[in-house]
């Protein structure tokens, strides 16, 4: 038997989780399902778009046909993706006909009617969008299958597996080009567009044209600090918007990292604390603090507890530390198709753990004055324990930088 | 008098705003009002953060006292703004004690009860998130104010105009850069990422330390083509899929160009039509007519008259020359904090134009097998016509790149 490894999603894993779904619809009695939000119409169909005001929706029937209803200027675009048995177009959006309009009467034409499933009630307020809800239009009883939908996404397959172990490759390439690059005197901003376009051309270069990043207006593989620079590493994700400042990096900062790639739509995490030179004894004392949190949430993460131990043993490594003053955020979270999702690792998330998957570990010490003290990396729940996916050195002489 | 002159919205200019908005909730007898949405606190407060699963939301008592519900992780960062009275911090999401049980303790003790204005029902579904209606948390009766703020937001002051002409001045060099270095044999991503970067070190240069994106995890000034290159450039949106595909370009490309900057927020838009080398018959003919189509658009626009107008003249057009083949898009959309919103010039929108509206001209034509033919320009409404902000060469011989 001869086999090709493919970097994507088969069709055939689309129509697996469009099954999936149905038997959800089929189990609640539903005449069909409708879905407004472009985060899962990729998730099941590959199909990647401009979220504007203009509502795209992909409704499926009972015996799983599928018939996305976008504006005309995504006619054409629709039509050649291979997922669809049917693409109807409205013209515009307001127009004098609305499009929850021809929603309302391609529902009838499918024969949807009397109890609707959906991800939700109606099309989310994107750029001023303005309309009625689907169970409003359709005259119909809307039962939510949004928690459904994000449970049937927590648990990732071989091939998602395949993509993200792709964008782990990529983002520890720009990692390693940011490391390479940042020393004193050097401008943030530009040590940060540097890595990520050299490490963008590689993976293109690399995969070939083959490859699809499944992300609208992505900035491919990303490697930067994003303003979290000496003491303003302290706040995780307060300086957004001074992510373009001139920072120069100085001696005795310590720098926190974020590095990720989409690979068809798949994403992963990568941080790290850097040195510029030496750390001193407090900086390597509430470094060797973050590698052990770290390190105790690997070591406690197995599948078939529930998402709340982990943050449980971790929380209890802060207290025995002394270090619940410097707590900020929970141990981590859910990584796909979306930078965060759900399960998270959270003394409030009763979730079980489960083999597929992926996580972030990533507790972190927010010392004022100080600085941030954060490594994240990603993990995949396996039959028996982790694999760890993420393989960036996290020995703190491996991250200091010569000054 | 003295004036220094600004690029920022005073903290003055923010409070009328809320009073505006607390005007109207003082005629709905609201006693208070929730904001869930991050653009619309950015609207009221000039607080960015990074929009995640865990709620931020803005609650403005009938005092006009604001308080900002954060997650403990950005609560140095939002203390530190100076826009806020107070700002209460919850451990995290889901945590034991949900948000919205924070925001519900919250509501209760600024005594906002019985009738409650609301941008939206609830916390939006952001990366799996999950929680209660505010309705149901705060036993109350909640009345959407979202067309009210949507409304609001589509006047421009005169300091949200400066903000807009100042991202036009930095779009249109990173779109003179990118014609630039745009030849035979380049490739599109490399040419787009380099005009861009160039663009960004500019401005940063320029504006100085006082510069802020106020965009979370903005790619700051941005010229690129998203793969609209050659017959590919008839699909106006649908190539975000392949944006860092290693397009090479060639004699006899028609290009299509997109190109903004955030500046404090606010964006402008400026998108032209590129020729690799003089244009044929056929490409000059339907160049031609997006310019008078776009002229037919310009000369029309006036405060006074329904948006609709607008798109029905130049859909009089289009017909007139027989072009409606090739339609696929009403002429243009309120920018400012989004790069769309509302209102739309399109013939089902019958908003009133008004000064200080700020609106793209971007009627297109899209020929199959030839190639899409767009201009887009950004405009404001003035008293007694219309100012064209930005100043992009429009005429062929200037778009047409020699080969």
């Amino acid at each position: 038997m001869i086999r090709q490894a493919q970097l994507q999603i088969s069709h055939e894993e689309y129509l697996q989780r469009i099954e999936h779904l149905l038997a959800e619809a089929e189990q609640q009695k539903l005449s069909g399902v409708v879905i407004f939000t472009a985060d899962y119409i990729l998730y099941y169909t590959g199909f990647v778009f401009s979220v504007t005001e203009r509502p795209v929706v992909l409704v499926i029937n009972r015996r799983g046909e599928r018939t996305l209803l976008v504006p005309r200027l995504e006619q054409e675009h629709a039509s050649s993706h291979p997922l669809f048995d049917h693409v109807v177009a409205y013209d515009e959006y307001p127009h004098t006909t609305h499009p929850m309009e021809y929603l309302a009467r391609l529902l009838k034409e499918q024969g949807i009617s009397g109890r609707i499933g959906a991800d939700a009630e109606g099309y989310a307020h994107v750029f001023g969008y303005r309309g009625p809800k689907l169970a409003a239009v359709a005259a119909a009883e809307v039962i939510s299958l949004y928690e459904h939908i994000e449970d049937q996404m927590m648990i990732k397959s071989e091939a998602e597996l395949g993509l993200i172990r792709e964008s782990v490759r990529w983002a520890n390439m720009a990692h390693a080009l940011l490391q390479e690059y940042t020393q004193v005197g050097a401008v943030e901003t530009e040590v940060s567009l540097r890595a990520s376009t050299e490490a963008n051309a590689a993976m293109l270069m690399a995969i070939g044209p083959i490859y699809k990043a499944l992300r609208f207006d992505t900035r491919g593989v990303v490697a930067q600090y994003n303003g979290r620079v000496g003491r303003r590493s302290t706040m995780p994700h307060a300086m957004s918007a001074t992510l373009l400042k001139r920072i120069r990096f100085q001696p005795g900062d310590i720098l926190s990292t974020y590095a990720g790639a989409p690979v068809w739509g798949y994403d992963s995490e990568l941080e790290r604390n850097f040195f510029m030179g030496p750390p001193d004894d407090t900086q390597r004392r509430y470094f060797d603090h973050s590698i052990n949190l770290q390190q105790t949430a690997v070591e406690a993460l197995k599948p078939g507890i529930p998402c709340a131990e982990i943050d449980r043993v971790v929380r209890a490594c802060y207290e025995r530390n002394d270090l619940m003053p410097y707590w900020q955020h929970h141990v981590g979270h859910a990584i796909g198709l979306r930078g965060h999702e759900g399960p998270f690792l959270d003394i409030g998330d009763q979730t079980i753990i489960q083999p597929g998957m992926v996580f972030t570990i990533e507790p972190g010490i927010y010392v004022p004055g100080i600085g941030g003290f954060r490594q994240s990396d990603t993990v995949v729940i396996t039959d028996d324990g982790i694999e760890i996916l993420t393989y960036y050195p996290r020995d703190i002489d491996s991250l200091t930088i010569p000054v």
